[in-house]
């Protein structure tokens, strides 16, 4: 933890390598940042007095966490882009203190007794870009962006196994995840790719039609895309859009799958431009142009 | 929770209340359920063996757990559609056991010493779809549905403090969640719609001119519907694809914060049709149609 303690306190906000970082350096309320890389930097140079307010208000926020009798507090590492949950371990004062500035999700571990960064042997590090407390202030969220696989055993998430599964007998082979709606949906699309090899008997399911005829996908999306904006062209029930809206997500999603695409990079390009007002600014220009 | 105990281990897997339930009973593996209004049963009535199976997995899967040596586990609530955080806990033995039981997340209160179920006071709970257990087996996950605000403030999730906010001398009003990237899309868009009524000097964002031109926006979704299906027919790159997926997605969102919609609406209309094949079984008989 050398060169974090090094840094202590110098940066505060993550930002991913973007090749779409533009803005050099801004204000957030009275401290000043400078974009560095691929991080903002506190501009602590050449202002001793800035230095010290920072650093005053990070004990600050130290000070208001609800440590338990061990100095400790819950510490879930979320993925900021598909909302997966990558493991939990204890975070003590020192170790929120290096998460700030590393940006890098740093625990305690109560067996070693040590601070221990994840991917600090692995290089898959979790880059923080941002940190939540909860209403009791005993609970943190560091949401960020793994460079690889979370697990030790190289899954996702530690969280592989399902209780409904073992209660069913299935095994749990580290391929199934506490997978949110969208994250499930990806899943069943790229199973259902797997088996277009299987010669299947039966009606074949949806999915494994749209996959085999680009043709009958392409004609779907544009047609869901047309009856989405029917309704509100048309006046329909919001109720309607959304069913509507499900449908070009998922056949939009199969069309992701066929390229061989993820989600997790399209929400991760969208998560780019937004931090940036990249699309709005894009889009703008493209219609003026 | 005298009524969890009474249902202790004869309902397993719980299902939202949908009007697309129909499918009314089967197998898994060695255990037979069956769907009674809203949740799956274990059909026990008449089994006695099946029974005792059952609970003796049951068993199996919390000696499993590492419980720490007050006999607790950290227990994450995490919504199964938006991905949210929701609220953190611990839970021991009996509280998994009430989870499975009564498919609602419960939790053990440290400073009470009681089980206690969310939403047994307020009415908002949360009903679990699943069960994640870690690596370690000394974490879990209540993957499942709140059915209101988890946190006792009223907010959607405990978890809405910022420290970077805090850094910044924002005040955190309980508005800031920890937002993966469609969250906070999302919330970037409700924002500028809540900003139509106020006039702007200077050039207005891309989503702020969507948002005040249904015609300019339907034509943007066609248009990218159309991209995106050129990807494939074009054979463009997968970086292609994925860039114009987020175009159909992000102008798809504003579109349905037009009409009040919300993904997370969208997200559980996917998750019902997927769970029970409908969206498959659907399409597939209205192009046969």
């Amino acid at each position: 933890m050398a060169s974090s303690q090094f840094h202590y306190l110098q940066s505060v906000r993550v930002s991913s390598p973007s090749p779409l970082s533009i803005s050099t350096s801004f204000d957030h309320g009275r401290v000043s940042f400078q974009r560095k890389g691929n991080c903002l930097v506190y501009a602590s140079t050449n202002n001793f007095n800035s230095d010290l307010h920072l650093q005053s208000k990070v004990e600050t926020v130290l000070d208001s966490v609800k440590w338990d009798d061990k100095g400790l507090a819950v510490a879930i590492a979320q993925n900021v882009d598909t909302g997966a949950i990558l493991m939990q371990g204890f975070a003590n004062r020192e170790a929120v203190a290096a998460t700030i500035s590393s940006q890098k999700a740093t625990f305690y571990s109560r067996s070693r007794s040590t601070l221990w960064t994840k991917g600090e042997t692995s290089n898959n590090f979790i880059n923080v870009h941002d940190i939540f407390l909860d209403c009791d202030r005993d609970s943190i969220i560091y949401l960020g962006k793994p460079d690889g696989p979370t697990c030790h055993t190289g899954a996702e998430t530690c969280y592989y196994t399902s209780v409904i599964d073992l209660l069913e007998d299935q095994q749990s082979g580290g391929d199934k995840f506490p997978l949110t709606t969208l994250n499930s949906l990806e899943s069943t699309i790229a199973k259902r790719k797997g088996e277009l090899e299987v010669p299947q008997s039966g009606k074949p399911s949806w999915t494994r039609r749209l996959l085999l005829d680009e043709k009958l996908l392409c004609s779907k999306i544009r047609e869901e895309a047309d009856e989405l904006c029917r309704t509100l062209e048309e006046n329909e029930d919001k109720s309607r859009t959304a069913s509507e809206m499900g449908d070009v997500l998922y056949h939009s999603m199969v069309l992701l799958a066929l390229k061989d695409g993820k989600m997790e990079d399209v929400l991760e390009i969208l998560r780019r431009r937004f931090s940036q007002s990249g699309i709005e600014e894009k889009r703008s220009r493209k219609t003026q142009g």
